[in-house]
């Protein structure tokens, strides 16, 4: 008997024992047919052990041909994830032009966000910019003014560097008392991707910055014309005036065809759609460093100018998204940044923070980029409440809500990086609650 | 006078005296106004240059309100970059079921290759595997073989890693001369991805290997069950069972739900749509490791099991895709990588391989990775010879046509990792030739 029909045998004695798969063809597996081996370990999770040389099952798609290369492709998920998706929270704008989307981070694994999944942040709705007439200007206290064309832009030296984003509001629903019922809606203002363009030192070199320029305005081009002022420092440090994102153009939400990227910075610093960069030796105090964007501290008094996403870390799995489905070993796994530079350390502690545990990095570990931790678990099925606290490699250590608060209050919107937790019920559900 | 009344005014001033773009609305750019300063260095390229203070235009969409946030939205690139895409030869294959596209290397930056352009290698189509009934047996010499479900499989610890992914048949078409015109098909059957999945060496562990074995064979659920015979020393080396890419699951083409990626190595033995591991003494000389995927010597012999792919590179920019457009600086840059560790060093020649200069890295170098280098040139607008020649940190130099030759003959289809040439005409046009 060749090796196909022992194959096709064993789908017709499975078939014979009968089971069908609900909006499918008939397709059987050994799931209950095979005494389970090897129940130590993670593989007390296995559904079933086959024995030696007998295969598991013969779907469909192994039996006939596939669909052929298409042509000119520019290829999308599988159908069977399209629950993976940036989300909206209705009541959370006034106007979904000045509105925001969230990355699906349950769903997500390693380090880089795919660009369909980088959450959206509009001032004044999503511009349809021309890359073709589209113009960069430099200007202010310089020698050499310059505009430049985006093809121009590209004849500079390129770097591309792998750094999150995040939104300062990130969390800022959770300032007061759990809110969100999503890892989604509570960390989703965050995103990490490869991003390339010219080192906004570059360009200030070229033209020339005057001894006594302290400042840098940018402006974009959309109909906010969202602006910031970047200190000096930060502009000749790491600031890149960005052209793609993950290997391809900028997509449009991210700013296409040019951004500015701040790494490790507030992301509303990290000017999209960039028409404009002046060059001055003061602060502009625009809208959005002065009534948006600033803290307001227990004393009624706003701090401006926070520009670092402090120390942070929530962990992915398990989260309100991803129940525990069965007890036994598991990965709980998650994501640390920090925007002063590397992370040092991940623990996790399944009693609210009684005890902790050490994780381990399963990704790279670069400055300002996310960093994926984990660590095996086995739950026994009772309840637990997980969380991450987060050292990055200035020592900093990511604080509890209660320190937080001694410090910030409660009137903030802004900078909220306090170690989260999630409840885990007898029922492998997850619960969004707050331990000081 | 308000700063918008400023630009209102100078748009209209700009307006009267007349230039309509074709196809859009009366925009108008200070593009031949301005006097030009700083003709020096990169700022040579700009269009122009601005009185400080002088914003450079004022588009349309900026003086008019976006679209807002779309409620649960998958991102696509702008329109404006929709000749971004992987493409196909039609005449390359007799059938599209077991064809491939490439991909889009010169319009990529950085390192990372985004998901929907990776390029796609059928042996019998793609097939539509619903991950909800797929399975993944390892049985064979082991103790305690398994079938794991995907939610089983996501319970073991998890690795991401940056590495490329490369067709052995890459550049297979120029053995006997140049024959490709566009960079996407001389060099485009490779792509980078941040992949994560389970180390084999942990479900190896799992199931427990019997100590006579040396092998394992990697099967696919497509209709053409794609397999491979793996020796276990890269089983239990940096073999990945992949579920993830660039942080959302696999995309349907590059194996969905689960595949193998074994760092370095031929694409072809990254089995897709994973199904089976086998483990077993000896190899099992399935079709594509005999009749296919072995290379013909000179002496007529084939070369089998030939698994890694050597050090390798090539310019992106300029190439026949993106031609110089004026005389001037500009930075010209590339892809290196190596099947067998990290990038040391790329240099590169203006003059057909009779002088070098050295170039610098501009992303990270990481082990099996595409690596980016990059170096500045001041094109004089006359013809050239461009080429670039990596070394690894094994200290393997990318050899000369002849070099390859020598060794290889002409009757091979796979590993063509020969010094690659530019040509560069007067117009700034760009021809793939060859110098041995």
């Amino acid at each position: 008997m060749s090796k196909q029909q022992e194959l096709d045998a064993l789908v017709q004695a499975i078939a014979a024992a009968g089971e069908q798969l609900p909006g499918l063809q008939r397709r059987h597996f050994l799931k209950q047919g095979l005494t389970m081996l090897g129940a130590a370990g993670f593989a007390g999770a296995a559904s079933g052990a086959a024995e030696s040389g007998t295969p598991p099952n013969v779907p469909a798609w192994t039996k006939s041909l596939g669909t052929g290369v298409v042509t000119d492709p520019y290829g999308s998920p599988s159908p069977f994830e399209a629950h993976v998706k940036r989300r909206t929270v209705e009541w959370l704008t006034a106007d979904k032009l000045a509105s925001i989307s969230f990355t699906p981070l349950a769903d997500l694994k390693g380090i880089i966000t795919p660009n369909g999944l980088v959450f959206e942040r509009y001032h004044a709705g999503l511009p349809a910019v021309d890359p073709g007439t589209h113009r960069l200007m430099i200007h202010g206290m310089v020698d050499r003014p310059i505009i430049l064309s985006m093809d121009e832009l590209m004849r500079f030296p390129s770097v591309s560097m792998i750094r999150f984003l995040e939104c300062p509001a990130n969390g800022g629903m959770e300032w007061r008392g759990a809110q969100m019922d999503r890892l989604q809606f509570t960390h989703g203002m965050l995103a990490c991707c490869e991003w390339t363009g010219v080192l906004l030192s570059t360009l200030l070199q070229e033209v020339g910055v005057q001894k006594a320029a302290q400042w840098v305005l940018a402006e974009g081009s959309d109909g906010a014309q969202m602006s910031r002022s970047i200190p000096m420092d930060k502009a000749l440090d790491d600031a890149l005036i960005v052209y793609a994102q993950n290997g391809e153009a900028l997509r449009p939400e991210q700013g296409y065809p040019v951004r500015l990227i701040n790494p490790g910075w507030e992301g509303n610093t990290c000017v999209k759609w960039l028409r404009r960069l002046e060059i001055g030796d003061q602060p502009w105090y625009q809208r959005e460093e002065t009534s948006k964007y600033t803290d307001l501290m227990p004393d009624g008094i706003a701090r401006e100018f926070s520009f670092v996403q402090e120390c942070n870390s929530v962990i992915s799995n398990p989260c309100p998204e991803k129940p525990l489905k069965k007890p036994g070993k598991l990965w709980v796994e998650g994501l640390a940044w920090s925007g002063r530079g590397k992370i040092k350390q991940v623990d996790v502690s399944f009693d609210g923070g009684v005890s902790w545990r050490p994780t381990r990095f399963t990704s790279q570990v670069l400055p300002r980029a996310l960093t994926r931790f984990g660590v095996e678990w086995d739950w026994n099925g009772g309840p637990a409440m997980l969380q991450s606290r987060a050292i990055d490699e200035t020592g900093y250590v990511q604080p509890t809500y209660g320190q937080l608060r001694d410090v910030r209050g409660t009137s903030s919107i802004y900078h909220k990086n306090a170690i989260h937790t999630w409840k885990i019920n007898n029922d492998g559900s997850v619960a969004n609650v707050q331990i000081s």
